[in-house]
């Protein structure tokens, strides 16, 4: 299955080490990673699917190989800005958020609006005008992310 | 100045009433409406807007206009779907959020990312990993989301 | 009617002087000039929109004001790039090409696949592999291009 | 490096036939196809890529795997409509293009905006409005338009 990593191009610490081992268990399973293509999180993430021998695809949102990470098996230019976090979050079979700011939210929100299940960590929490938060998956592992994304699209 | 006025297409009740006295407000003070187009406070802001005889512009999803409210001047026929929602974002000077689900929460992230002041009326609520909320100016009324609109983006 | 000028952003000579009439001939008529909200062609034409009293929208590639020429009433900030010129194709009632580079092709293009009348004014001409041409109204004045735009869409 | 078919979604006889010689083609020399993801000369190219063990990107115009041909590895669903033909041209490092319709017009035009190299079968010729040809590259055979890609973008 494709799984979707977001999450913040600026990240640091936990974030990062937590966005390198869902890489890793993306690939070691034998999705394919997809991603906005930059920096922090999806770099880490890129990393950690390149070490498991994986396969990584990122969204960019401009038309310059400079602004991609040196983890990307297929660079996808769209040229068309944070416009192309709609497609980083319908691409995915399921995504999987990691800390991540506004471009971040946008991409869940995406994601929700698709109908892609979205499994949380250490990311943003929502609700809406009448209280009510979205169906985010909270977890505490790379493990436990991938096994939430297996479970939520298994035929994908 | 360009208003945005972003919200559900399926919202009732109050929030329609407060659509509805906002795009009345945002027009008899000379600005331009700007939204999505489409039904619930969209359409309720730019009924309101007409009346008080402003102009009003609808950034649609899709390609056809039978998807657009009766209210808009100037139908943009975007046909790039969801991914409009950044436009919308994008080409108001500042934005009022009222009510609204996924969509409306991808256009606040979107406005957060251009650096858009965001006015908000019983809608969406949030935090980010860091327990972080975004600057989202809260009002109580129609009035005083204009008010905040012209205070925050003064020379527009 | 909401007429698209679609033209060189570099163009020079003729072609710019045709632009300034036929955006003062729309807007004479009482249409709503669409453009790609930049210069040469583009802003030519809503040099002439504006003399007439005519309104203008811009459909900008990025999200930067600056872009955008000094005769816009509305512009619209895709942020999208030249992906927006979809957009302007599909946003128009009716079309009219002058001059124009490869972004004015693409336009074209786009205005033939949304099935928008297409009026050209010492613009592009081609022919698929099997050497059939597309069905563009070739003219040789403004009047005549606004003419044709009034005839191809009536009810707009 | 990643080499781009495009060309009609409709076409029939001898194109269909290039485009699956140009799908093996591109595989057995070790390069990723990407193209628009749907029928026609995309799927032809996508087929024979995979009869040759290469690797295929299907940039999809909606959000339903459906309309996606069944032989895509990476199916991007972009969900911007025919817009995506700007991601389609950027994306890969050269471009065949084979017969095609007003879509794959706008593809050679998007390319040629990127500085893409461009190679032709049976395609599209135009003219601007001074006369002048875009340098398109027309070749006779899918081995020919191969090595063109080759030549063109030797580093990619």
């Amino acid at each position: 299955m494709l799984i979707g990593v977001i999450g913040g191009g600026e990240a640091e610490g936990d974030a990062l080490t937590l966005a390198h081992e869902v890489g890793r268990e993306i690939a070691s399973r034998g999705h394919v990673l997809v991603c906005g293509g930059r920096g922090g999180v999806m770099r880490e993430a890129c990393r950690g699917a390149k070490e498991a021998g994986g396969l990584t695809v990122g969204i960019l949102p401009g038309d310059d190989l400079a602004d991609a990470n040196e983890f990307l098996d297929i660079p996808v230019l769209t040229g068309i800005g944070f416009a192309r976090n709609s497609i980083v979050a319908r691409t995915a079979n399921a995504l999987i958020a990691i800390d991540g700011s506004y471009g971040t939210l946008s991409e869940i929100a995406f994601g929700l609006t698709a109908g892609r299940h979205i499994v949380g960590l250490l990311t943003w929490e929502m609700r809406d005008g009448a209280g009510r938060e979205p169906p985010i998956e909270r977890v505490q592992s790379a493990v436990e992310a991938v096994d939430a994304c297996e479970r939520a699209a298994p035929g994908a």
